[in-house]
Parts: C-alpha cells; sequence; structure tokens
C-alpha cells in the first residue's frame, strides 16, 4: 500500500505545484499589464509599481473585503507583493520589446484571467456563500484588477468595452459550479476548467 | 386578546411588506439609473450589468465595508443580484422608452435615496455607532452608489455638482437621529422621513 | 521616587500631545488640500466636504479596511470628523488668501504624509503584520488620500506623475521599520523621523 500513497501524495504535490505555478504566472502577466498601461500614461516608477500591484492583486483583494475574509492574502505571502514589484520594474526595462512578444502576453493575459476566476470562486465556496455569490466572487477576482488599473489610469475600464474578458470569467466561474454540482472532483474540474 | 395580537402581527407585517417594498423599488431604481448610465457611455451588457449592480449594491457594500458589518447584505440574499441584474438587462431593452417615463424615474430615484439613506442610519445604528457615524453611513448608502457609477464611467460624481441630492440625503439622516433622540417609535419616524 | 515618576509620566504625556497635535495638524492639512482641489473643480459645497474627508481619512480608512482592523479610526472619534468638514468649510471661506500661505501650507502637507506614513506603520506592526506589509501600510496611509483625492476629482493620481510624495513616504517607512530592528526606543525613532 505504502507505495500507491506515496504516488498519490507526489501526484497531488505536482498537481498544487502546477496550479501555484499558474498562479504565480498569472500574478506576474497581471502585473506587467499594469505596468504597460502605467508605462503608457506616462507615470514614474513609482506609479508603474503601485499600479503593477493594485492589476495583480487588487482583484483578489476587493474579494476578500467583500467576503470578510481576513487576513488578506497578500499581507500574508510578502512573495507575492516581491513578484509583483519585480515583474513591474521588470516590465518597464523590456516594455520597448514587448511588441514582439505579444503574442506571450495575450496567452498570459487569458490564463490569469482564468487562474483568478477559478481561484476566486474556490475562495468563496469554502467560506460556504451560495452559488451567484461564488460566480460573483470569481468574477471579481478575475476583472476587477483590470477595473481598478483603468479607473487609476483615468479611463473607462477596458472590461466594460470588450465584451470578451467578462464572457470568459462568467463562463469560467459558472462551469466551475456545475462541475461541483456534480460533485466532480476538485482538481478534475480545475482541469477540465483550463482544457475549456 | 387573540383577535388584536394578530391584528397588530398583521399590522407590522404589513409594515415590514411596506418597508421591504420600498427597498426592492429602491434598489430596482438605482439599478436602472446605473444601466441609463452605462448606455449612454456605450458600454456592452456586461458594463451595463456590472454599473447597474455596482449603482444599486454599492452604497450599502461601502457601508458595510467600513462598519466591517459581515457578511455584506447581497451575499446573504442572491434575490437582490437577480433583481438588479434583471432590472439592468430591462433597462437595455426599454430604455428608448424611457424619456416619456422620465417623472416616474426621477420619482423612483428620490424614492431610492431617501430609503438607502434610512437604511443605511439604521444599521449604524443597530451596531452601535455614535450619532455622527450614523449620519455618514446614512448618507454613504444614499449616495456612494452614484458616486462609483460616474467613477467607472470616467466623469466628476453628479453628486458633488447638485447640491440637492446629498441634502436630501442629509436632511433625511439628520431628521432620523432627531426623531430616535426624542424616543420616537422607529416605525413612525420612518413614515415621517418618507412623508418629509 | 515619586516627583521622578510623575515628571517621567509628564514628559511622556507632553509627547503624546506632540503626536496628537502633529496628527490633527496632519488631517487638517489633507483635508484643506482637498477641498482645495474640489474648489478648483467647482465643485459644490458638500463636494468640498466630502473630498476634505476623503482626502484626510481615507488613507487610514483604506489601510484597516486592507489589515481587517475595526473599528475603523474615525467611527470611533467623531471629533476627527468635525474636525474635517470644519477645515473643509474654512478652506472654502479662506482660499482666496491661500496663495500667499502656500509655504505653509506645503509645509502642512509634507508634516501630514510624514505623520500618516508613520502612523500607518504603527497601526500595521501592532497587528503583527510581516515587515513589507508594515511598509506598505504606512505606504497606503500617507498617500491613498490623494489617490482617492484625485480619482474622484476625474484626474491620474499626482503622486503617480511627481515622485516626490512617494519616495519620501517609502524613506519614512523603511527607516521606521530599520530602527525598531535596531531596537530603538518607538518615541526616539518617531523623532527621529520626523527630524529626518
Amino acid at each position: 500500500m505504502l507505495p500507491s500513497v506515496s504516488l498519490l501524495e507526489s501526484f497531488q504535490a505536482s498537481q498544487m505545484s502546477f496550479m501555484l505555478a499558474i498562479h504565480l504566472l498569472a500574478i506576474m502577466a497581471e502585473a506587467m499589464s499594469g505596468a504597460l498601461a502605467a508605462g503608457r500614461r506616462n507615470m514614474d516608477i513609482f506609479g508603474v509599481t503601485v499600479i503593477a500591484f493594485v492589476t495583480a492583486l487588487g482583484g483578489g483583494t476587493i474579494r476578500d473585503m467583500v467576503l470578510g475574509h481576513y487576513p488578506l492574502g497578500w499581507t500574508q505571502h510578502p512573495e507575492y507583493v516581491y513578484l509583483v514589484i519585480a515583474a513591474g520594474l521588470l516590465t518597464t526595462v523590456v516594455a520597448r520589446y514587448m511588441i514582439r512578444l505579444k503574442r506571450v502576453f495575450l496567452l498570459l493575459d487569458a490564463l490569469g484571467l482564468v487562474a483568478f476566476s477559478l481561484i476566486g470562486c474556490s475562495a468563496a465556496l469554502e467560506l460556504g456563500y451560495p452559488g451567484v455569490v461564488v460566480v460573483m466572487a470569481g468574477m471579481i477576482t478575475g476583472i476587477s484588477g483590470g477595473i481598478l488599473r483603468d479607473v487609476l489610469c483615468n479611463q473607462v475600464p477596458v472590461v466594460f468595452r470588450r465584451e470578451l474578458y467578462a464572457s470568459v470569467s462568467l463562463a469560467v466561474c459558472l462551469l466551475f459550479l456545475v462541475l461541483r454540482a456534480w460533485d466532480v472532483d476538485h482538481d478534475i474540474g480545475t482541469a477540465v476548467c483550463f482544457a475549456g
């Protein structure tokens, strides 16, 4: 029995590493999207860092404040803060080469949207909120970082004009709920959401 | 005795239904005002829904977050969320006929302002906050939904330019406090506020 | 022994009065800066008061909401609210003479930034948050009142364009942390920060 247990454990551990890697990638992608937007508005290095932080961690912050889920995630994981600052500063250096990386960047952005939406749904579900709040928590996590970024850059949020982002986030959240209702194993559900 | 008790109960029940009906009307009115503002900025269906939600439930959300009153109201009453989404979507359909309904709409808007201000005062009072915080909680509930709407639509909030809204909300909150101080029965106080 | 104890107590009391005086001065300075910005946008008396409130107490409010530190400071100290309203209304009267007082005003503004940053660091430290969160709490307290002011006035926040404010706040917070790490007495640390 022991070998199989340890195999299962190592499988689960690798899955957790996979989810963590996606989460970190998502945070980096959002931070870079924030830094790019701030750079376009000719902000200084501090503005770039704040907008990167707000874009990457603002969605989760608003979700936790709405759900009353204290302490907030990033206050317990300083490494997220360092990652966001590093990604923001890095972006100011490589911004001129970003045009060629546009496809990579769009992919990371989409990945971030899906990952953040799933994380938001999970958080609300664990706190025992009803279905509609779970969906809204997912969408808040996925989208409100970008809304804060656009408000601070004095623009009408792009998510209110381009349906795609919101639709993807909504679809991911609903799929998450449906799979949970069918009692599908959580990990498989997550995998399906990413595949979908 | 029994008949009179049941009469009192039915009277109280009808009063509660009355308050609930006004609350629901107020939420609908605010959601429609948000949806109209979003429509004017050429937002898509998602933008309209978010702005409707933020306008209708944002004031109470900010109040509860400021007062530390968790869980937030709408997370426990999913029916509010459905009502807001329905009102927002309905508005996109009937927006072209709204010009003729302008008087009805202004009336609903004023009703919403008064109802929200009263609800905000009650919430802070029940949590034991001092008088000035009760007044501010009332005004936050009555007005900040509209402020969020205007910020997300990239405009200077209309409430900062037209004194009327803020004055009405302030007057309602002060009247509420004065009536409480005179130890007037809560229900009568509410009725007087609406009559005023 | 008694005389020396009472001397120490009176010294500590005078220090606390000193800190309180600086805190109140800082709140007043921020309220006036908010009222001036609102006046420049032709807001009415209510807009001026709200912007004054948000500029002066918004930073501490956001910090406490992020740290989950309830009840919020100003809900327990109504005198702060009265002070802010008074400072806001006073500014509308004396605004035309403010040009001559510009130096005094800049000094008060800088004092406010330093005081708010220190207060924010202390609050997070007392709640047991890690170092990077302490620094961020200090900067949130020092700077986000001004960010809210600029967002409500429909402008790109000035702090994202002029590095000075953010740099001063960051330096104060880091100095605060360093002095704490060296186990310097809190009061001396505070004094050094103000001298620096």
